[in-house]
């Protein structure tokens, strides 16, 4: 299935993609016509907190408003919604892997990957949706560099989790774009603050449900600047794959449902080319995930 | 006025220290009874979202009960509630500043403190309350250290706040020790992880709001392990004051109500002694911060 979250009529919702359609199902408003289940999630996270059993509910409403002669009614074409992030708000900060293909390592300093897992984290006021137009922050930073990668929506919560166990705490994967004031962060050494200005964390368009990505460590990842590709990666690069990353990190902080694993760059962000290119205003950055879709963002 | 936050019969309260008593008001039981006011926050941060006149309503409440001739059961005496931290849960990760003073940074390292901010952040499922006994999470580290610090709770949301408004934007302050599993924060370069085992930021006793503060840089702030003084520092020591902090953090991120910014600590942590003391089992650590009042925690 594929999750959105979505601004209609001021208000937040969320829904599944409808299949061979621009368009998404209003699952709240399938809900309240119909009063399918005695209690339906009000907000994604929540959702998400129940398990799979989410996804059967959704599919289930999806069912009723078709078989119900007004289907058309609880679409809604994607040019008449506003995109959030499939998570528009996280539980905590997003958490972040640095350094996690090697040869990205190597383009930012000249060193292979570190040896023991570097976690940093962006504040839950950068997240923002697909096709929004977003702050290139010229006042702050002259550097701005994108970091196509693929996110990791957790989906229960859980400590120590052992390896083998991963996956089952895993909800579904996104695309992120983790973009980055480089001047701030080698400023002021720990990166979080050159990792949260506003609206640097752009996600989406959905979220897809683990059922649908069989291996997500097999999967090519394009970042394209005005069209040129810059990175052209794959998942299965990773230094730290997904269940070991889950693992270690479970270790030390707990994780919660809706908290989002943004699981490292590859290669080519513009700090790494010669002469470095940064992004400005006009700019438009796509990246594509295999079998997820692609995210759009343009700056201004 | 004192604010904390408490459980009581399940239930997550906050209300104000009862003057000369050892309880607590239960407003929220107050509005309750009365229905003083049309609308009246169910939570400490919505309240704190209302500024000031959150105070204010809390202290009408008092004024309801105590002319009820029933004052008594709106009272809970400190021995039959649980204390939360006053902020249990913050909206984003808590924002700590590193080394800012210049005595603990040499303790640290051997150099002086760094000319520009260094900011990390510590999961919100580290908060912890006065009183709560903690783990020394003896199975992840060798070396739990204590650090006592002034924590400030902003109001109210804001962004690129100039130095003389930064205190519009503080709703109060309170105790906090950011406790830091060394071995971790070196091994993974940056903090997070080393911040952010379980209930490693005991928070309280209260939010001392700002009225009764006037001068937060000059406060005596004390931290004892087992009866001995470790630290004995002033928070007028800091190298970025209250005032800079809120205005280079608000550059990059932007604050909302609630959160929680733990403004460092001085010279004495454990790492810094000769050889280095940890924190073990059966450890009680006590930091007193003038005019605020006493954080205790006893560790298992």
């Amino acid at each position: 299935m594929k999750l959105l979250s979505f601004k209609f009529n001021n208000q937040v919702k969320f829904g599944p993609k409808v299949k061979k359609e621009e368009a998404v199902w209003d699952v709240l408003a399938i809900q309240e016509a119909f009063q399918v289940f005695p209690a339906f999630p009000k907000t994604i996270i929540e959702g998400i907190a129940l398990g799979y059993d989410f996804v059967e509910k959704i599919r289930r409403l999806t069912e009723v408003a078709e078989k119900s002669e007004q289907a058309g009614k609880f679409k809604l074409s994607f040019t008449e919604i506003e995109w959030l992030s499939p998570i528009p708000r996280t539980p905590k900060n997003i958490i972040c892997v640095a350094k996690n293909y090697d040869e990205h390592a190597k383009e930012m300093g000249g060193e292979a990957a570190p040896s023991d897992l570097v976690i940093f984290t962006k504040s839950p006021t950068t997240i923002a949706g697909d096709n929004q137009v977003l702050p290139v922050h010229a006042d702050k930073t002259d550097s701005l560099d994108y970091e196509g990668e693929l996110a990791v929506v957790i989906g229960k919560e859980g400590k120590n989790i052992p390896e083998k166990l991963a996956y089952d705490y895993i909800f579904g994967y996104t695309i992120a774009n983790d973009l980055t004031a480089r001047d701030v962060q080698e400023r002021h050494q720990q990166y979080f603050l050159g990792k949260s200005l506003d609206a640097t964390c752009p996600m989406g368009p959905y979220i897809v449900t683990k059922d649908e990505i069989p291996n997500p460590q097999n999967l090519a990842i394009v970042t394209k600047v005005n069209g040129e590709v810059r990175q052209n990666g794959n998942t299965g690069d990773m230094m730290f794959p997904i269940d070991r990353l889950i693992s270690i990190i479970s270790q030390y902080v707990t994780l919660e449902p809706g908290d989002v694993i943004l699981t490292g760059t590859p290669k080519g962000v513009g700090k790494g080319m010669n002469p470095p290119q940064f992004l400005k205003s006009g700019d438009e950055v796509k990246i594509s995930i295999e079998g997820i879709g692609t995210l759009t963002n343009r700056f201004e």
